[in-house]
């Protein structure tokens, strides 16, 4: 039997309780012996949950209870989850966490810790949902050369651009219907200003090179930008907008960055809708492989909670997750290379001929919209303060990829 | 350092002796102290290869070679395969193989004497080429109620689909173009009747119920009857017409199936287009996931054996793969519950109301066209018999999922 302590009985908190309940079956034909919830930690009493008598208060009683095995740290927030995590796994307890911005923050010294106590970290849940994506990630794809890992990492903001993108409505109407049906919170920042992906890149990325880039150092841009003009441009030149999360490794350079991109239609992320997440792997050999499922949801982020207890339950293997360690020096995005959409008034096209050189046109009313040539941020930076120079006004820009 | 040998020198073989040489560096930091490549098993010589000097053509030297650590099985097809690889797990030694067609057809016994000699068979690349669709399915989401998994297990009959739905070509035109460009066989025949595909689905029923299902008692239905005024009829309707297999449990029942299906617009599978292939798993609480990438190839493949091949070396636990044995008894497929869509000639609106009650009428050249409401195999099929009796034409039946 395994006692399992869950901190946070929150929506997730309560999806990992009755995935243990509900499945039993499922759950005791891969956990063998079977797993008791022993204690639930929350500020609130829940009088009229099933669960009720298992509800504490103090974390002490928790991490002071050697039958207590693992730890399922589902409170979001940096604070005090650090400290408890660090408590757990000095007391000998795996851990498990869906918490995003603490493994973003601290997951290279959690695994160091863990490793050093002889038990287990892990936090599938953290990126994608329900997704098994690093997992797979782990097990199946780091034979190959990795050179990007992409994906739609948040579905408040994917719902709101398919939204703006299927019925022409603008950011704030799609803003508003996102927290109307409880798709996006009241403060919605998290998620439109990137910070949320920029955690989840930064997981990501770790998994992949081993580095762990602070999300202050992540060239992150939200989607509060996006206009109904640039949607109708895109559709105008057959291409979705999506805000990606993109990990960039070639030789010795690597760009981490959140922004929305211009997806061609024959992109498998482009596909990709609503709420939901996907992440796309791209190697040598293996091409490109994508996952895909609900990015976030009590159901689907306890099933990536419960899939991580009983992979610690069947071995308690640390080799499996690579060695992780902080990493400031990454490259400078200044000299990350793309084609770039922008949109801008008070400009003429001779004017962009001479800073940009040849360009493709896109109609736009009232605006002078086009596609640059592929070159560096800095060059296209220093283009646009030309034109701005002589009187240009920019509206928009999105990088192609 | 562990020895493996390779048998059959194909276009998988050569791919995994690139992936070990070219990758070394990923190889051997995962795989600690790296791997050798001691023979390659094959009838023919490969004087130009680099790999010339490991050519054996006797399976002796391999299996009585004590070195030898791992027999990678990559020659296709039920025999030799199978008297090799119960020779080699015999002598001790792990099996990979990306042989769909033995794993279908003998993957119980061969995990059965995996266990007994305490070694590994692993078989990641039988389904789905380099997409890691096994290995998730096993780590990650056995903790959920599975009702569904259903994937485009078959790269040529989706290319072949792909091409009459967006060009408007014939079945026979598409199946040449696939031919010319090496995605077909020149006998097609275990593509387009979807035998290729009963194997790869029989496989994943496996990994989650633990019933083999003899491919023989799986309802197959290949490409060959898709006809081009059938993707006219989808299209009006909003649908794609894809060929998938599929394995529904529901309680007691088990359905097996593999044939076209008529898939609306927002489902993940119906944006899989060309030779890409992609598996989706149904569950509570995870609710859809989809695995998706290059369903076939040298280095796509390769890299799901060798991805096998990494994780036996971090550790030989057999209890990862599920325990799996042969099942005849799955539920008649009379049973199986559709609504479809079926194009008849030579039968009125009033009959066609008189046998089915009422229908959704699709415009249609010549024809009668019409879907269904939701009744069984065994009700469609005996009414159609009844407007066959009256003189109907049967012209093509696809259900709706």
């Amino acid at each position: 039997m395994t006692n399992v302590a869950i901190l946070g009985f929150g929506v997730v908190g309560g999806g990992v309780a009755d995935l243990l309940t509900k499945n039993e079956a499922e759950v005791t034909k891969l956990g063998k012996d079977g797993i008791n919830i022993k204690y639930i930690l929350d500020l609130r009493d829940f009088p009229s949950s099933p669960f009720c008598n298992k509800v504490v208060h103090d974390f002490g009683v928790i991490v002071n209870d050697p039958a207590v095995d693992t730890v399922i740290e589902v409170m979001g927030g940096s604070h005090p989850a650090y400290e408890y995590t660090v408590a757990a796994l000095s007391a000998g307890k795996n851990v498990i966490t869906s918490n995003k911005e603490v493994v973003a923050n601290f997951g290279d010294e959690f695994l160091a810790l863990a490793e050093k106590n002889g038990v287990c970290y892990r936090f599938e849940a953290a990126v994608g949902g329900g997704i098994p994506v690093l997992s797979p990630i782990i097990h199946c794809v780091r034979q190959n050369r990795i050179t990007e890992v992409r994906g739609i990492l948040n579905g408040t903001t994917n719902y709101i651009l398919t939204k703006m993108f299927t019925f022409g409505e603008s950011f704030e109407a799609a803003l508003k219907d996102a927290q109307d049906k409880g798709f996006a919170e009241r403060n919605p920042d998290a998620d439109i200003l990137g910070t949320d992906a920029s955690r989840k890149i930064a997981i990501l990325t770790a998994l992949v090179t081993g580095k762990l880039v602070p999300t202050d150092k992540i060239h992150t841009e939200g989607i509060t930008g996006v206009r109904h003009e640039d949607v109708v441009a895109s559709e105008k030149i057959g291409r979705k907008i999506k805000l990606l999360g993109r990990c960039i490794t070639d030789g010795e350079s690597l760009y981490v960055t959140v922004a929305p991109f211009l997806l061609s239609s024959d992109m498998p992320l482009s596909t990709v809708s609503g709420v939901y997440n996907a992440v796309e792997v791209i190697g040598e050999p293996v091409k490109n492989v994508m996952f895909y499922g609900p990015g976030a949801g009590a159901g689907p982020t306890a099933s990536a909670v419960v899939g991580d207890l009983m992979e610690i339950m069947r071995s308690s293997d640390n080799s499996v997750v690579p060695t992780i360690k902080k990493c400031d020096g990454i490259s400078d995005f200044s000299e990350f290379k793309s084609s770039s959409y922008i949109a801008m008034t008070g400009v003429c096209p001779a004017c962009v001929k001479a800073a940009f050189g040849e360009v493709q046109y896109i109609d736009a009313e009232g605006e002078c919209a086009f596609i640059t040539p592929v070159m560096t941020e800095g060059e296209q930076l220093e283009k646009i303060e030309a034109l701005k120079a002589k009187g240009g006004v920019i509206k928009s820009r999105i990088r192609l990829i």
